[in-house]
């Protein structure tokens, strides 16, 4: 699959919900973890937020990684 | 030095420099190959912008890397 063209957002989005089912926690859980309103994470995960740098990092600490773990994946190569 | 409580957007600021330093790239000239306003990129550099994903992946591309490389530094480890 060529991710070259997909949109920065779709890709953060399909990042976090792999990350956090992963975790087994739903998002309403998630969001709790990470200070964030619910229905954010959810429009997230759909590919619809341009998300800054502050909020990637209350996201990668809310699963227990560092915002270059949570860039290190092939959606971002 | 303990980055753990640096704030990411002066990480952020660190690295845009680093790189673009690193290519012999003026503020200005890196802003006119992201298509990034040039008192912007000032700005990020001082650690004074919450950087949103898109404006990364303009600045990733314009340093000729992705958004995985940006990322692959001890500064966001």
């Amino acid at each position: 699959m060529n991710l070259c063209n997909v949109d920065i957002r779709v890709k953060i989005g399909q990042r976090l919900r792999e990350l956090r089912t992963k975790k087994g926690l739903s998002q309403e859980k998630f969001a709790f973890t990470c200070d964030l309103d619910r229905t954010y994470i959810a429009s997230i995960e759909q590919g619809k937020r341009n998300v800054s740098v502050a909020n990637i990092e209350k996201i990668a600490t809310a699963l227990d990684m560092s915002i270059y773990e949570f860039f290190k994946s092939d959606l971002f190569k």
